[in-house]
C-alpha cells in the first residue's frame, strides 16, 4: 500500500488526495517538472539509504563460519575472495577467526562501525543482532537467514518485531531468508553472496524475489560474461524493495540495464511513475512470475507473494514502459543484448552467413521479430561480389558459403555496416569446417571497432563450441541460435522506439467532489449485492459527464405508456435490475407506442417470472433506443492489488468470443487512450470503414477519460459495464451500464 | 508435381483422377485399408532402394583424400573412424593409399562392387562417375559436390542430366550438393558425413535440406546426448527427397522418431498421405523454414526452393499430423523429449523443485502449455511431509527448500511417480549449494527404474553446470529452463492424444462429370479477367449441390421489376460483376416492390458511374434476400505449390478485421471439417448462443464438403468467395458468390 495514499484521511479527500499525480490543466512539461522533482527528493533519500547496502567501506559478517559447506561460510569466503577495497570483519561468538582472518565475538567489539551488517545467524538470534547495529550507529543490514515470513504466522511476528525494531534504531534491511548483496562497479567491488559463480563486473544490475532465481542468473551471465554492477536479493522484501532499488540504480551513473525478478509488485502507483522515469535513461527488463493460476497458488506458498491478474501486470509493466521478458532466458538473451550496445535505431537488418539454411531461418525470425530484411543496393552488392566468390550470394541474407574465410567476414562486416540501407547486422557462423571460430571473433571485432556508424552488430554462432569467449568479453553479443538473436534485436529497437515517446497526461473532467460523497453514501445504501441501482449509477456517471441514453424508471405499464409518450421515440423497454437481460427475456427493442411499452413490461414479466426471475421484475427502463453508430463496450475490473482496470472493445454480444480489447489501469493517460483504441482490431470500424462516415472517435476518447476519472477517485467501483456503447458520427452514449461498489473499498 | 497426377489424361477424368484418393462411399475401416496397401506397396520398392544408402556393406568413396582440411578428407576420415562393420573403398586417381588405406585408381578396380558410392570429386566429373557405377551394377549414389542447380541454369543443366543419367541406369541419387548419410541403428553404424561431432547412436532419424542445419542438429545431439540412428543431407533433393525417407524411416523398426528441416515439401499430397501413416506408429517433427517473404527470398536464393505460403504450410503440416517445430531449439527440444519415452498419457504435472522461484516459473510453464499443476492429495502429501523438513512445502508445485539432499529428491519422485493424481514429474534442481548435481542424478535414475508406472519423467537442471551427463546417457530428458521443459512436454502430450483420433474421410457429392466439363469450358470462355460471370458461377455451384440464394438476372429496370414480382419475397439488388459490391454502391437491400426493384437499378447504375465503374453497370442481380441465420463466410485459395486452401470463418464485414477463420488444404476430410469449426471463436454463434436457437451446422458441413470437392475437381480455380453464406435454423446459403479461375490450371 502506498505511504502516500495511506498518509491522507479519507471521505471527500477520497477524490481529492489523487488530484495530485493528475496534474489537472498541467501541460506535459509542467506534468514531468512536477514528476521529476518529487522523484528526485525520493530517490536523493533513497540513493543515500542504499549506498551503504551497495558501496559500503565496511563489511561486517555476522555469523561468518569457517566451514565453506555451509551458507555463512561460502558467503564470507566469497567476500574474502572478492578483492573488497574496505575491511572486512567476521564476526563469531566462539571463534577467534575465520577463513584465517580474525573474527570479533560481537558487532561492539569489531575495531570501526561497519557500515552494512550481513545477519547469518538463526532467526530468533536476528532481531538482538539488528538492535546491536542500530545502537552502533549502523545504517544497513542484509539478513539472510530465513524463518521469517515465509515460514507462516510465527515467522511472520518475527519479521514484524524485526522491521520494528529496525525502524526504531533508522536502520534499513535487505531480507531477510536473502542470498545477500553484490556490487561490480568501478567504485566498489565485493560480494556478499553464497553464489558459487563470479560473474564479471559491469553495468548490469539485478533484482530477484527468488534466492535461486538470483543465483541462477548469476551463474548464467558469467557463462554469458555479463558484467554485473549491483544484485540484490530482496527476499522477503521486509523494506528495501524493489522501488527503492529501481530509484537507486536509475539514477547510479555506474549502471546502464536494470534486471528485475518479481513476483509481486509491491507498490504498483509508485513502480509505474519510478519505472517511466528510469526508463528515460536506462531499460527496466522484468520476468514477473505468477503468469497463471498455478503459477498464483506457488508464489503465494513460496514467499506468501500476491501476484495481480496477469492482464493486470502486462498492463503496468506496458504502461511502466518495463520491457515484460518470457522467461529468465528470455531476460538473458534481453540483457545480452541490451547490454551490448547505446542504440538501436532502426529495424533495417543485413544477415551475413557461411550458411544458407541458416540464413533462411534468420530471416524469418528478424521478420517475425518486426524486423526488415531489406534488398540490398547494387551498390553493396557490387562491393559484396568483389570480395566473394562467385557461387556465394550477394543479396540479403547473405551467404558467402561454407568456404568463407575469416578474413572474408571481417570485410563483409565493414561493407554492410558502411551500408547506408542498413540498420543493424546479424552475424551468423554455423559449423566451421576450416575457418576457426575464434579467426572469426578476431577478425568481428576489428572490423567492429571501425564502423564508423553505430550500427549493432549480433553474431549467431550456431555449432558444438558456441562463440568464442573473445567476442563476448568484447561486448559483441552472441546467440546459440538466430530465433534468440532476432527476439533479442527486435525488442530492443521497440524499446527504443518507445523510449522516444511522451508519456502522456491524465485529462480530469471538472467534478463537484462535494456532491460526489454523499451520492456514493446513498447508492452504495440503495445497492443490492453490491449493484447499483440504475437511477443511481446513472445519476453518477452524469456527475462525470459521461453520457447515457435517456430513460425513465417505471414500475407499471401505465408508467411505461407515460414515459415512452414523454421520450416520444422509438424506445427499449428493459428490467432495471443489472442482470444479463438479452439471455432471460429482460428485453424489448423497438418499441415505437405507448401502448406498445405497456405490452412489453408485461411480456418481460412473464419472461422473466419463467426463468425463474421474477424478484427481479419489479421495476424497468425505457430508453431512448439508439440506432446508428458502432457498438463498443468499455468496462471497469478492480484488482485488489494493482487498481482499477479500464477496458475498451468491440461492444455487442460478441464481445465474449472475440475478445477484442484492450485493458489498462486507470489513470489513462492521453497516450493510453491511443495506444489502446490503435491496438483493437476494431478500431477501423470507427474511422470509416468500407466507405462508411467516420465516427466520433474523440467523444470514445473523453469517455475513457471520464470513466478513468470515475473509477480512480472511487475505488468502491469493483466492477462497472458500458455495453453496449454506441459511438455516433457525433458523440458517444452508453445504452445499458451496470455498476457495482465491492464491500470493503480499499485503495491499492 | 505428383507423378500419379501427371500420369492421368486430362479432361472429364480431371474430376475421375482425384476418385482414388476419395474412396467415395468407403467406410473408414475401407479407407483405411485401401491407403494402407498404396503405402505398403511404395514403402517396400522405397525400402528396397533406401537400404543401400542406409544399410550398406561396402561404401566407396570416389575422390577420397588424404587432407583433413577438406571436406573429401573429414568425410572418408568419418567413415573410417566410424568402425563400419563393412568395407570401406577409397577411390583416388593419383594416389596408391588414402589415410593409411588402400586406394584405387577407380570404381572398376574395387575388389567388390560396393552397395553405396559417396561422390566428392568436382561437379563436372560427376556424371561419369555415375555412369561408371551404374555400369557397375550399384544402386545407391550420393553426391557431396556443389556446384549444381543451386548455382543457376548451367548448374541445373548438369543435374538435370546427371539425373537423367542415373535414371537410365537404375541408380538412386542423395544429393547433389550435401553433406552425406550416417547411420547409427544397431545393425549398420557408420559416418559418412563430413560433421566434426559423432552423436551416439541411437533411434531418432533426421532429413534435412540445408546442409548447415543438419551438421548443426549433429553437433547438438552430440551435446544432448541424444541418440541418432539416421541421418540423410538431401542437397538439392535430384532424386530421393523426404517423402522417400520419411516412408523408409516410417516403416523402419530401428528408428522411433524422425526429424526434418525442410525448405519446401515435394509433392505435398504425397506428404500428407505418408505422414499420416507413418505418424501413427512414430511422431514426426518438421521445421519448415521460409515462414515469412524474407525467409522465402532467401530460401529461393539458398536451393531454388519454392516455398508455399506459410498458411498453407501450417495447414497441410497440421493436417498431416506433423509436430511442427518453430526453431531448430524447438526440434530439439521435443526430440530431447519424444526420444526419451515411450507414452505421455496425461496432462497432470507434479513439480518437485528445491527452490521456489524456479517452482513458480515451471507452474507458469506448465500451464501456459497445456498443461495442469493439480493440488495433490492428503495422502500424497502426507508421506511428502514424512520425507521433508517442516519449512518445506508439500503442496504442488512441491519445494522442499535449499537444503533438500539427493536422497530426498530421489524419495520425492517414488511417492510423486506412484500418485494416482500425477500423469508425469518435473523435477527441477536449482543452483547447488551442498548437494551435487551428479548425486541427485544418481537417485533420480534409481528412483525412475522403480517407477511401477509409465510416468514421464523430465528434469530441469538450472544451473551453471546443466544437466548431469549421466542422467541424459539413461534417458532422462534434461532442459535447462523450466520453459523448455513444459513446452515440450505439453506439445508431446498433445501429439499423443491427436495420434489416437481417426484420420477422418472425404465425402463427395454425386456429380456427373459428364456435365462439368462442357460448363467449365464455357464459362472459362465467357469469364472476365477470369472471373466467372453470376450465372455460371451459381450453375457451378448448383451442379455440386451448393445452395445459393436464389436469384435472377437482368440488364434493364423492367426485368428487375418482373424478377421482384416472380421471386414474390424481399430482395436484394446488386450489381453483377465480381466487385466489393458494398464499398462502391452496388447493392441495394430490403427491396420489397417491384418499382423499388426497378429504381434499384437505376440507383446502383448511377453510383457505379459516379465511382468510375459504369462498365460494370450492365447487369444486376435480384436475389431474394435472407434476413435470419448468423453470417459466415467460405473461401478458396489456390496455393501455387500446395493446392486448394478451403477457409471458413465468421463473415460479413467483420472477415477482414477479426479474422476469425480456418484454413486447411482440400480435399478436407470430415475430421478436418470438424476441426476447423471447433477452432472458430465464432463456432458458438452457430450452436445456441445465449439463448438463441441452435442453427442448420450440418449444413455448413456439408457445404464444406461440396466445396471441397468443387476446388479439388477444378484446378482451374484460383479464387473463390461465398460470403456471406447464411446459415439457417434449417440449411445454409450463400448470398454473394465470387469464382475467378486461373490462366493456366495447373495441378500441384
Amino acid at each position: 500500500m502506498s505511504k502516500t495514499d495511506a498518509e491522507v484521511p479519507a471521505e471527500v479527500s477520497r477524490i481529492a488526495r489523487r488530484v495530485w499525480i493528475h496534474t489537472l490543466e498541467a501541460t506535459d512539461a509542467e506534468t514531468d517538472q512536477y514528476l521529476d522533482a518529487a522523484l528526485r527528493d525520493r530517490s536523493s533519500a533513497t540513493q543515500a539509504a542504499l549506498d551503504a547496502f551497495l558501496r559500503p567501506h565496511a563489511i561486517a559478517v555476522v555469523g561468518a563460519s569457517a566451514d565453506p559447506n555451509t551458507i555463512a561460510g561460502l558467503l564470507f569466503g566469497n567476500l574474502v575472495d572478492s578483492h573488497f577495497g574496505g575491511v572486512v570483519l567476521p564476526v563469531n561468538k566462539k571463534h577467534p577467526t575465520v577463513q584465517g582472518i580474525a573474527a570479533y565475538p560481537d558487532l561492539v567489539s569489531c575495531p570501526v562501525v561497519p557500515d552494512l551488517v550481513i545477519v547469518c545467524v538463526p532467526a530468533s538470534a536476528v532481531p538482538g543482532v539488528v538492535a546491536q547495529a542500530g545502537a552502533l550507529g549502523v545504517k544497513a543490514v542484509c539478513v539472510i537467514s530465513a524463518g521469517f515470513a515465509e515460514t507462516g504466522a510465527d515467522g511472520a511476528a518475527l519479521q514484524a518485531s524485526l522491521v520494528q525494531e529496525a525502524q526504531a534504531r533508522g536502520v534499513r534491511l535487505v531480507g531477510p531468508n536473502c542470498t545477500g548483496v553484490l556490487s561490480g562497479t568501478a567504485d566498489a567491488r565485493f560480494n556478499a553472496t553464497f553464489s558459487r559463480a563470479v560473474p564479471p563486473p559491469g553495468r548490469t544490475s539485478l533484482l530477484s524475489q527468488s534466492g535461486a532465481i538470483g543465483l541462477a542468473v548469476l551463474e548464467a551471465a558469467e557463462i554469458r560474461c555479463l558484467g554485473i554492477g549491483g544484485f540484490v536479493s530482496v527476499g522477503n522484501s521486509s523494506d528495501v524493495a524493489s522501488n527503492d532499488l529501481l530509484l537507486y540504480w536509475g539514477q547510479d551513473p555506474a549502471i546502464d540495464l536494470i534486471l528485475l525478478y518479481l513476483e509481486e509488485i509491491q507498490d504498483p502507483r509508485w513502480f509505474i511513475r519510478i519505472a517511466r522515469w528510469v526508463g528515460r535513461r536506462v531499460p527496466i527488463v522484468a520476468v514477473k512470475a505468477g503468469r497463471t493460476e498455478a503459477g498464483r497458488r506457488a508464489a503465494a506458498s513460496h514467499t506468501a507473494a500476491l501476484s495481480g491478474g496477469d492482464v493486470a501486470v502486462d498492463a503496468l509493466l506496458h504502461q511502466a514502459g518495463v520491457i515484460r521478458a518470457e522467461s529468465i532466458e528470455d531476460m538473458l538473451d534481453l540483457a545480452t543484448m541490451l547490454s551490448s550496445q547505446r542504440r538501436f535505431r532502426g529495424r533495417r537488418v543485413a544477415i551475413l552467413t557461411n550458411g544458407g539454411g541458416p540464413g533462411i531461418l534468420a530471416a524469418d525470425a528478424c521478420e517475425t521479430n518486426g524486423l526488415v530484411v531489406p534488398e540490398l543496393t547494387e551498390l553493396t552488392m557490387g562491393r559484396l561480389r568483389s570480395l566473394l566468390p562467385p557461387e556465394a550470394s550477394a543479396s540479403n541474407p547473405v551467404d558467402m558459403i561454407a568456404s568463407a574465410t575469416a578474413q572474408q567476414y571481417g570485410q563483409a562486416v565493414r561493407v554492410l555496416g558502411a551500408a547506408p540501407e542498413i540498420d543493424a547486422l546479424i552475424v551468423m557462423f554455423n559449423t566451421p569446417l576450416i575457418t576457426r571460430s575464434c579467426d572469426v571473433a578476431t577478425e568481428l571485432i576489428a572490423a567492429r571497432a571501425e564502423l564508423s556508424r553505430d550500427v549493432p552488430l549480433v553474431t549467431v554462432f550456431m555449432n558444438r563450441e558456441g562463440p568464442p569467449p573473445a567476442l563476448r568479453e568484447a561486448g559483441i553479443p552472441s546467440f546459440a541460435f538466430p530465433e534468440n538473436a532476432a527476439r533479442a534485436l527486435g525488442r530492443s529497437i521497440a524499446w527504443e522506439d518507445r523510449r522516444g515517446r511522451r508519456a502522456g497526461r491524465v485529462l480530469r473532467p471538472d467534478v463537484d467532489a462535494h456532491r460526489i460523497g454523499p451520492l456514493v453514501a446513498a447508492a452504495g445504501r440503495r445497492a443490492s449485492d453490491g449493484w447499483l441501482t440504475a437511477v443511481d449509477a446513472q445519476a453518477l456517471l452524469d456527475q462525470y459527464g459521461i453520457a447515457v441514453a435517456r430513460a425513465v424508471c417505471v414500475r407499471t405499464p401505465g408508467e411505461a405508456e407515460a414515459a415512452q409518450s414523454e421520450l416520444g421515440c422509438t424506445v427499449a423497454v428493459k428490467v432495471a435490475a443489472a442482470i444479463h437481460k438479452s439471455d432471460v427475456g429482460g428485453l424489448r427493442l423497438g418499441v415505437t407506442t405507448p401502448a406498445a411499452a405497456a405490452e412489453a413490461v408485461l411480456a418481460i414479466r412473464a419472461d422473466l417470472e419463467s426463468a425463474g426471475l421474477s424478484g427481479a421484475a419489479t421495476e424497468f427502463l425505457v430508453q431512448e433506443q439508439i440506432e446508428s453508430g458502432q457498438e463498443m463496450i468499455v468496462g471497469v475490473n478492480r484488482d485488489p492489488l494493482l487498481g482499477s482496470l479500464v477496458m475498451v472493445g468491440l461492444g455487442g454480444t460478441l464481445v465474449e468470443l472475440l475478445g477484442d480489447v484492450a485493458v489498462r489501469i486507470a489513470p489513462l493517460t492521453d497516450c493510453d487512450i491511443e495506444d489502446m483504441l490503435q491496438s483493437l482490431k476494431s478500431y477501423r470500424l470507427l474511422t470509416g470503414y468500407r466507405g462508411a462516415p467516420a465516427l466520433d472517435v474523440d467523444a470514445l476518447r473523453q469517455m475513457l477519460h471520464r470513466v478513468s476519472a470515475l473509477v480512480d477517485d472511487l475505488p468502491e467501483i469493483a466492477e462497472m459495464d458500458l455495453n453496449p456503447v454506441f459511438v455516433l458520427q457525433k458523440g458517444a452514449v452508453a445504452a445499458d451500464v451496470r455498476i457495482r461498489f465491492a464491500d470493503h473499498p480499499s485503495s491499492p
